[in-house]
């Protein structure tokens, strides 16, 4: 099964992102992409200020587009994540639409990023975003996916509870900044595929050095050893990689990692 | 604080391993260590046939000896692992000493290794060993460490357990190999530190081509930025960095991760 990640330049123009994503989606499909995967707040510039002038609901321009070229195409799509609008706030939301165009899931981002380096960055989402409160396992016919969003990424825990929930494939839609970008991104990325002997796949925008929050680029897809098996650089670009799934139940069986775990001492739940 | 880890040789003589621990040991004090830490089973190869033969408890030569070795140098010391003999069988344990030679804390190996890559590796821990059923944060003068055996290092949860626990250091005596050295040692450091915002230290013994398991070597120091501050070749040294508590407060206090945890949706306990 080909996966593809479409890293776009996003914008100031909602629609005219919509069309990148559009154009870069049909060039995954080409290239034999049957999911393909779009980066966090595709549609809009990633500043908390402007969330809620974009928000959308299902309904809206954005997914409606999302989901017609996906049963255009006949392809699975994890729609990035967009600003989404509801009556008690504003969520940033990943949908996940089927080859019929079908919405058969969704994740909103569990846990908000609030940073504060002085000097370097600071941004704090809490301020424009309300959390969601869910675990997102999305079973298709060609694989069982977890969806996270961005800083869900830095916590081990939700890759974990995908993992044990029948997960294969983890897939983050994510912008990191030039300061995390560069220390960390590579290697959360391998860890969560390595640990959890799962394909990771971490979908970013372009760089684009004129935005308030420059995103880091460097898309990537690492396999269930730990290995990145393709990255993008900073530029806008379709990368595709194939994924292997006897690979993940083949390494799984040769390191149980997942059987040699030990719930009886953990007692996370608990845990302060 | 310095902390100092000492890459010994292991042969298949006790009392030379127990040797060169002790002379290891009085180097990384003239270098300045307060806190030194051994190998993974530094009295003994690591061989599941073996452990039987080389078991003894805390009273025994082995711990004896390092208890004096602490109290003479005035050094808190993290004494490896050696199989520990006890009524109910053996445990892969890591005693920890303080500066009076008192034994303030021990760990049993949690996750016993148990691998089978065809053609390249295959050891099984759980036919010889007992596994221990604690996570454990030990607190000293100078910092709070948590204390983990090699495979144990495997599990974020672990981890996560001490930290929450409060360890400001993370401690994994350790012998990976030929296979799973290369490709995962230093990510799992790397990422263990980073997701706790902990010291990570890991200490291996050195590479002895000649024995039946062969260690990867390369005991290394990663910071709660998750960059590596030093780290060993394969061969025998001691090697030396300058652990800073404010570090740890400091990366805490801009990018919050534990307090940013989500215990509320993660039912870890429950878990599959």
């Amino acid at each position: 099964m080909r996966l593809g990640i479409c890293q776009m330049q996003v914008t100031e123009d909602k629609e005219k992102n919509v069309g990148t994503a559009v154009e870069m989606i049909v060039e995954a499909a080409e290239r034999g992409a049957r999911l393909i995967v779009l980066p966090e707040m595709f549609t809009c510039p990633y500043d908390v200020n402007l969330f809620s002038e974009y928000a959308e609901d299902e309904n809206g321009y954005s997914i409606r587009t999302m989901r017609s070229i996906a049963r255009e195409l006949g392809i699975h799509l994890v729609a990035g994540s967009i600003p989404e609008e509801t009556p008690e706030g504003i969520y940033n939301t990943s949908f996940v639409m089927d080859d019929g165009g079908n919405i058969i899931g969704k994740h909103r981002k569990v846990h908000l990023f609030d940073i504060n380096v002085p000097g370097e960055i600071s941004f704090r989402e809490s301020d424009s975003l309300i959390a969601g409160d869910s675990v997102t396992v999305i079973e298709t016919p060609q694989c069982v996916m977890g969806v996270g969003i961005c800083y869900d990424m830095r916590f081990p825990e939700l890759s974990r509870m995908m993992a044990l929930g029948g997960a294969e494939v983890l897939i983050f839609p994510g912008a990191f900044n030039m300061t995390t970008g560069p220390a960390h991104w590579r290697l959360l990325v391998r860890s969560r595929a390595l640990d959890n002997q799962c394909y990771c796949v971490a979908a970013s925008p372009a760089r684009n050095p004129s935005a308030s929050y420059v995103a880091y680029g460097h898309s990537m897809i690492a396999d269930p050893w730990g290995s990145v098996v393709c990255e993008a650089d900073a530029s806008p670009s379709v990368i595709t990689a194939d994924i292997d799934l006897e690979a993940v139940e083949r390494i799984r069986r040769k390191l149980p990692l997942l059987r040699n775990r030990r719930p009886d001492v953990y007692g996370w739940r608990s845990g302060v």
